[in-house]
């Protein structure tokens, strides 16, 4: 009955429920008229994601899809001689992989606003600060350049599907001491860098004429509901 | 494929992805295993209730269902002579209707655990605070004893069905200053109160067999993926 918006990514997107996060906003934003689907998946990468895209995305009920976000590129753009090598896909096949899981998603949710956000910038030295990663290069495993190279190509992706896209990388980057109030650890969101994402998704679903005023609550709001006659709202 | 839990209730279900919300913290928990589905209804009362359960819960698919959380009563139990006198439902009149929905589930959702949860406590000064109340007469619209004798019924529900129940209106009132800890306007949650029915959501289901250890991940998790051999994980 009521529509869905997956999110679709990787650590970001699977922990964007906790306090504060970007996915329980959206949520909470829509609590009367869309079901937010959380498929985030941790440490994956393009290269994974395009492995499971059909056991995520069912064959059936595509039609009922309004929205994606796809957000990968963070684990892509892991160096390829540092901790997370395993993770590392190289730049031309995480674009390949990008245009692929587009591809594959307007098929499967024809009526779905397919909407790429790029990896969030990169604080080396918060990445050193890590104490889930074992560094012991001393080396961060990720650099804000090459998290840039792959947003740059997330966002040509976009361009060529038409698709709207956020380019998380250079926002984040414009605020003020965004290396410690929009990352935790170099990399995950504060609550405050999931302000960014939850504010620039609904802006740009917006765009796309998908908003809390377009958007039909499925069943009478309090404030449709007649105190003098309250049953009347549910005879239809 | 992934198996769903439904949040079904009125305002304090609606608000649970709010920051640090119950619900947002159930879909964080069940991040790769369960799909929380949000079906909250603001002001909404057991008789309201009934009249959309046909809609909230549809025909197909009640067999992937593992758990509903039944979270009604803090509307029914409005004064009948006060200001949210429309919403009130005489306290037979909840448990019949409180009765006919878990009949209901149990038919539409045939393997779900259904977890009753009584309304929360009232506190009486809370309500005359809150700025959307209108109480010219300045008397609060609900107390705490009318939301207790409702939370007995619910109680006595549940053990005619066996079904698991939690007395959140004896729970909160056994927490230090409950009516500000735990209360945000004498009746909806704040963060604490929420955190409350998040860990006894958690631990009733997990009394019942669903948890963390015993709901599978729908697909490989990264501490799964072999790094001399990622895409192993992938090839089922």
């Amino acid at each position: 009955m009521r529509p869905k918006m997956y999110l679709f990514g990787d650590s970001i997107t699977e922990e964007s429920f906790s306090n504060g996060g970007w996915g329980a906003s959206l949520a909470s934003c829509f609590s009367r008229s869309v079901d937010v689907v959380l498929r985030g998946y941790s440490g994956y990468n393009t290269r994974w994601a395009l492995k499971v895209a059909d056991k995520v995305f069912p064959a059936e009920g595509g039609a009922t899809v309004l929205a994606v976000t796809v957000f990968f590129g963070a684990n892509d753009a892991s160096l390829p001689d540092r901790y997370s090598a395993f993770q590392h896909v190289p730049l031309p096949e995480y674009k390949q992989n990008l245009h692929a899981i587009v591809s594959f998603l307007k098929q499967r949710c024809p009526n779905a606003v397919i909407l790429l956000i790029t990896p969030p910038p990169v604080d080396e030295e918060g990445r050193l600060r890590d104490p889930y990663m074992d560094n012991a290069m001393g080396l961060p495993e990720r650099t804000n350049e090459a998290a840039g190279a792959y947003a740059k190509e997330c966002i040509s992706v976009a361009q060529a599907y038409g698709c709207p896209v956020i380019d998380l990388w250079t926002k984040i980057q414009q605020l003020p001491d965004w290396q410690n109030s929009c990352l935790r650890d170099g990399l995950h969101l504060t609550e405050s860098g999931s302000r960014v994402v939850f504010e620039e998704v609904v802006m740009k679903l917006k765009e796309r004429g998908l908003s809390l005023e377009t958007l039909p609550a499925d069943l009478p709001l309090l404030a449709d509901i007649d105190p003098n006659d309250p049953l009347k709202a549910f005879h239809n």
